[in-house]
């Protein structure tokens, strides 16, 4: 039986920040779902890109060498491999991110 | 230069449904997003998984074996590979689709 996935309720799992939730897994990918309060850490990954999709509230991801992108609800971005990156909330937001299951995206800051 | 990706401005470049434009890709992933009206047709994928996930509208995803699935803004549902299923919209609607490069969602109908 296939079931389908509410957001709103998803994030009414999340109890703390920086810690994505899985939600979906497609093939070897997944989506997980993450609450963004206050500012992550400047980081990359070596093997694999990485996309941020804003579902509620309004995030800045700073990257390296330019300047930072202001991402509202409806609005993504992809970091490609090897980029300097690092996410802070402008409020509490919840984000989607898709990318590889071998993507350790789960986080002490 | 990275550049956010910002849906309400991608959803005026489509044209006619059923004709996913990539807006990013991910390894060897891409999301595509695609106007769905109407009826789609019955079909599966042999080795993809596909998700769907509705930005904007309301559709129905008609499955095998089992009721159908209706889909409201910020719901989405992981079809695995091999399963039929068959979209409709309820009322014309944006359609997010990450699925592998690989897959070919495009479609006559």
């Amino acid at each position: 039986m296939i079931e389908k996935i509410i957001l709103e309720q998803k994030i009414k799992e999340i109890k703390k920040p920086w810690s994505p939730l899985q939600i979906a897994r497609i093939n070897n990918y997944v989506i997980r779902i993450a609450l963004f309060d206050g500012e992550y850490h400047w980081h990359k990954h070596e093997d694999e890109d990485e996309l941020f999709y804003v579902y509620k509230g309004k995030i800045i991801i700073q990257i390296e060498n330019q300047q930072d992108l202001t991402l509202n609800e409806g609005e993504m971005v992809l970091i490609p491999k090897r980029v300097m990156h690092c996410p802070k909330s402008i409020e509490p937001s919840y984000v989607l991110l898709f990318e590889p299951i071998t993507l350790k995206s789960s986080g002490t800051r």
